[in-house]
């Protein structure tokens, strides 16, 4: 049995959406798929622990963080966590576990590239290796389920709101999108671990 | 009277609508704006020249700087007339000139960030002062003209399209946004010039 | 009288010490300069809140922000500040404040150009004015001074260490990168508000 | 026989020196390592093609990007390379392909981690796996090689000279970085191919 775990914080139940369709994409023989959850509850004086989740990380084949993206950046929780993962840096103990990553925020762009890049650099710093999100048929014509429609790569970048008003979000396309990343990285989970 | 230049590089025309707006806002009492215009035959062998665009970006009080964005970044066109800006890092010549940029792409993220990021780090290496688009009315309603939808900061990101069929791009909200962008930049530049 | 706010965190000592320095660069008639100190305290399950400092921050003309990178990125209590800037993205009230920043890790690179990446990207979103370090002399022979001898642009990159035995740091040469950064921010914070 | 591809462009040599070092480090049982290398009389127009290079990327098992920074960025010659590449981001052919990246410029930082932020963007966009450098021993005393001296993490950074009078560059820690990155990747290859 392999296990990925889902390491987020989400501030308005959108990134738990978006981590919840990665869950369904990567349950398949052979794989152990865990969400773990990041609050505020969990960080005294700006430093975060939590022995439980440290810990099923470090049983992690794979690792997919995510966090909504506040003023262009990982959240404050979501930071105070990566910060705790020095240790790591250090020992290089994660060296070669899978990664992925995602984030959500109220503007297609809404600078999630940024916290994309970022999630990408903690990962190179534990020396782990990144995957991003399957292809969808084709780029130009894009998808009728409207998958991949923001033109993201290196990770999952979803719609998010605060305002119920303005509809559904997560849209179903994105929702879709993090479903096949999360199948990409199930695969590839086995594929690495053999 | 203040000089404001423009130079960019266009593909299949996005870009040019995107810097024809700019020049629209631009125009104002106490302000030269021109645009100037990278071309694949201004290059040998991989390295750009052009005599004249040199001479006049050495004049200018304002440079933004405008590219598609092709595989994640500026297009090479427009890389090899930033690789010919080193004489201006080495001297810091262009030190205190106000800058700006401006990208499309054919999907609303589309990596358009990295090419921000990008002209932000080419004008920091020349000494220059850095501005962004314009703040519209409300961030969280938007604005009913499409100003700054796709939720861009650092500069214009602005949906392109080599398929005609897709409907009319970059958006009217996009070169709205570009115009306004505009404003700002001659305005400052009289600010800072005072 | 023009006010800059200096506003970081330091967990060892050394983004301290780069802020001291700026602080000493940027004292010149007509400018109020002030340091403002962000601590772990200051924050509640994940949240920051400081009404001092926020207020203090409303009133100045310029803002410089600080903070150490871990795990390639502003620590999390920098972060937890940022994310309570977001009332005055909505808002866009710190429009046209200059801005400016700096960083400090125990390697040269240790990617500290993502965290100066970062600080950019947030000023650009409360649509401020990004200024980076004066340049030195000559680029290609370096300064004998050492400033800015690593190759920062965007904002100054210190060295710093949890290990006193490795040597003093920041370097005297980051130090005066800094002090010189102060002064240009004071220069171009009397020009801009004339 | 799995085979990896080396495609870059040097300038002063620098670059071709890390090449080489990755080269050594690549060679092993089952593996196929060959460099190719970039130029600018491979750009028309600022159009870059060379069919024998494409052909030999199309067959890589693993791809390894390699630019001088100039002005920030991948040097103009390899971004007209990256634009050609857009048909495979069209058909994601080159989808699960490792990836890896290296550059060089003349001072520590550079912002080169700039230019290993648009590699890792350019392998995402093309559907690739990253895979960054090995550990070293202990990040926090270093190594006594001088291996991962600068604190680059996502790729190499090393260092790069047109200076003879300042010293050999890259230095040797330098191209033991790369050997042993050479090694990982080599080593992944097989791995992922079993």
């Amino acid at each position: 049995m392999k296990n990925i775990a889902i390491v987020y914080h989400s501030g308005f139940g959108n990134t738990d959406q978006v981590a919840h369709a990665l869950e369904r994409g990567a349950q398949t023989k052979g794989i152990d798929v865990e969400r773990l959850i990041l609050t505020g509850e969990q960080i005294q004086a700006g430093r975060w622990a939590d022995d439980s989740i440290t810990e099923k990380l470090n049983a992690a084949h794979a690792i997919v963080f995510g966090a909504p993206t506040y003023m262009g950046m990982v959240s404050g929780i979501f930071k105070c966590f990566a910060d705790a993962t020095a240790p790591h840096w250090m020992s290089h103990s994660w060296q070669d576990k899978l990664a992925g990553g995602f984030t959500t925020s109220s503007h297609p762009s809404g600078d999630k590239l940024m916290t994309l890049h970022y999630l990408v650099t903690l990962a190179a710093q534990l020396r782990m290796v990144w995957l991003g999100p399957t292809a969808q048929a084709s780029h130009m014509t894009g998808s009728s389920e409207g998958i991949d429609q923001w033109g993201y790569y290196i990770g999952v970048g979803a719609l998010g709101t605060v305002q119920p008003s303005i509809g559904s979000q997560p849209t179903s396309g994105d929702l879709l999108t993090a479903e096949k990343y999360g199948q990409r990285i199930a695969q590839a989970t086995l594929r690495w671990n053999k």
